[in-house]
């Protein structure tokens, strides 16, 4: 290689034409690459200052940050064209997603920060948490006026709840009831009542119970770090007037969430098993390596880019509050009883390895897998797809 | 929208030109992003033309497909431009990756079916296995001379293994110590044993007291389903003569394998926990969801990206061959005793929630990250960096 690239840069230093046409060296090809990324990152940044003109006129004419149907077609037309020239379109797509992601984030950036009803009253109960701040955050720069109601705000309570267009809870589950029982018959007539509690069922009931107006459970499935609600979930459990509570579904929609509805018994019955049950394992699995002082970064050496995935789902959630996920783990005497049929089942299983019986191992495995259905190949593609991201970034 | 689209395209139509200028709407604004995105699906063709060439000079020249200082070169100097342009350097470095990504593979697709020492002979003991034919496959295209070994053909063993290369054992863990010690006394002087084995430790031993000549462990963390060896980790535990194996190992890397070197009881160790107890505990959880019966469509709607990936870890062991997975759990009588302690370290966890005692956990749960030390944070960053990558493919 540094003889071919010398040679080729040689000959155009001393501009000696006589030699017969030759095929390109390889420095020579790499100086051709170079000037394609270049010409490439240059129309990376046209695009992007003709996407601000876009975001300008949504603004003046009140236009919303997505169009769905614009991003297919785009997708497919780049798709088309890359089949036509020979280029992988699965690539080819991927590349454009990134791109319309970014640009996506970035309309967000100044659109999303619209208000639906801009002077709107808002109170965050439990402001001064993390979740709290948070959410006041997103208010205070969408132009509503935000009041902040802690602990030692208590006495405030009677100023703080006048005129009021939404309270929202934001305080930890075990006091979301007793809360919402003081608050609730404060609220002026209209005023929405929320909670962001990680449980529905009791937080709902104690709304619905302490305050006779407009009340909606909220479950964002996100923490204070996301910088972006870009295609985050918030779980909606509409209690009383959900008419009267559009426009606040409608501002988290702004923003960039995606709103998913169910009932307070579906959504703590699903989350006992994603969220606490889950939890539950990943924090044993931890204190279990701990315990036994593993080697963990050479076992991550030892790992393929799927072990590695598998040993990160567990490292993240102690880069976290202990108490969000002991809240979350200790909710309920439900909870507590799911994780002792999960241990107990976990022994069953066990007692096939200590019988050495594969063939058994295998049935229940295949009766998993069964019922499992289409959803199997689906994680299976799902998670190598993004395994792949993971290898190609580190 | 509709309003300002059909304004710009009628006037576009009749060529009005008395109009005073004016900005220019949505849609036009939208037809000069296609334009520019035709501009970049174009480059990219053009790129992927100059790449093709790079291979022909790489091959005759017979240069190394990868060149990690030139691809961050590449990466550095197209961050620098970025930032220059106004443009996020990250957001820059993702697509480069990508299309730096998809040029290796490419590459790889050609360069990688080299021979280190094509006409070799090489037997593939349990050639008929799944794994067996994906190996049989690399060493065919590489222009090896491959001869298979299968149950039915042990008559023809004497001529199969005549003036052979290389023995590679790719039959069940349970058989291998049997095989090896058939084999290993018909191997011309100067062959290769090996073994492919998810176990380190036994085979080895029985591959070493079978034969005299070179030995080698192998274990390839991925299955028959990859398309490509870019990047995917190979575990090499040396037996005997490591110097007379480098061959098969230079073959193993020049494919795009990742060689990691180990003991075969440091490697039997790790692999207990990251193997075997991860996918015990992965499979008694996708028992335990179907036993309840947790409906997982509505579960995986509810899921924060976070969890859907947590899931999806589930499903996907599921779409894969339980009697390789029950291969790992039940290989040996260590890791049934670290299944029996991992689910008594998980009662006595049990026992924390039982009794409501929240710090506890808080205090191991602290334990835990400070003992991970850096790990935590890179998993979470990790972590967070794929499950961005999963919201924007789907």
């Amino acid at each position: 290689m540094n003889e071919q690239g010398s040679k080729s840069s040689g000959a155009a230093e001393t501009g000696l034409g006589a030699a017969p046409p030759q095929a390109p060296g390889i420095e020579q090809l790499r100086e051709q690459i170079d000037r394609l990324d270049r010409q490439l990152v240059g129309l990376l940044a046209q695009r992007r200052r003709v996407v601000e003109q876009v975001v300008q006129v949504k603004q003046q004419q009140d236009l919303p940050t997505f169009h769905p149907a614009r991003e297919e077609d785009l997708i497919s037309a780049r798709r088309a064209q890359a089949a036509q020239a020979g280029l992988d379109p699965d690539y080819v797509e991927d590349l454009f997603r990134t791109v319309l992601r970014h640009s996506r984030v970035g309309q967000l950036r100044t659109l999303g920060r619209r208000g639906v009803r801009p002077g709107a009253r808002v109170l965050i109960v439990g402001g001064g948490g993390s979740m709290g701040r948070f959410l006041a955050g997103w208010f205070t720069q969408s132009d509503y006026e935000v009041r902040v109601l802690d602990r030692v705000d208590w006495p405030q309570v009677g100023p703080l709840t006048a005129g009021l267009d939404l309270c929202l809870l934001a305080v930890p589950i075990g006091v979301t009831p007793a809360v919402a029982a003081e608050v609730g018959p404060r609220l002026p007539a209209g005023c929405i009542l929320a909670d962001i509690t990680s449980l529905k069922g009791e937080p709902l009931k104690a709304m619905l119970s302490g305050y006779g107006g407009p009340v909606v459970g909220l479950h964002p499935l996100f923490g204070p770090a996301t910088t972006t609600m870009d295609q985050q979930v918030v779980v909606v459990t509409p209690g009383r007037q959900r008419e009267a509570c559009q426009w606040l579904l409608d501002q988290l929609a702004l923003w960039g969430n995606v709103l998913v509805e169910t009932s307070a018994d579906e959504h703590d019955e699903v989350m006992g098993i994603v969220q606490a049950l889950r939890h539950f394992a990943t924090f044993a699995f931890g204190q279990f390596l701990h315990a036994r002082r593993v080697p963990i970064l050479r076992a991550l050496e030892l790992s393929s880019p799927i072990y590695r995935l598998e040993l990160a789902m567990v490292g993240r959630l102690f880069a976290q509050d202990p108490s969000l996920y002991a809240e979350i783990v200790f909710a309920t005497p439900e909870r507590l009883a799911l994780l002792k049929d999960y241990i107990q089942s976990l022994q069953r299983n066990l007692g096939l390895v200590e019988r050495g019986d594969k063939a058994e191992f295998a049935a229940r495995f295949r009766q998993v897998a069964e019922w499992f259905g289409p959803f199997s190949e689906q994680a299976l593609r799902e998670s190598t797809f993004v395994v792949e991201k993971l290898v190609h970034r580190f």
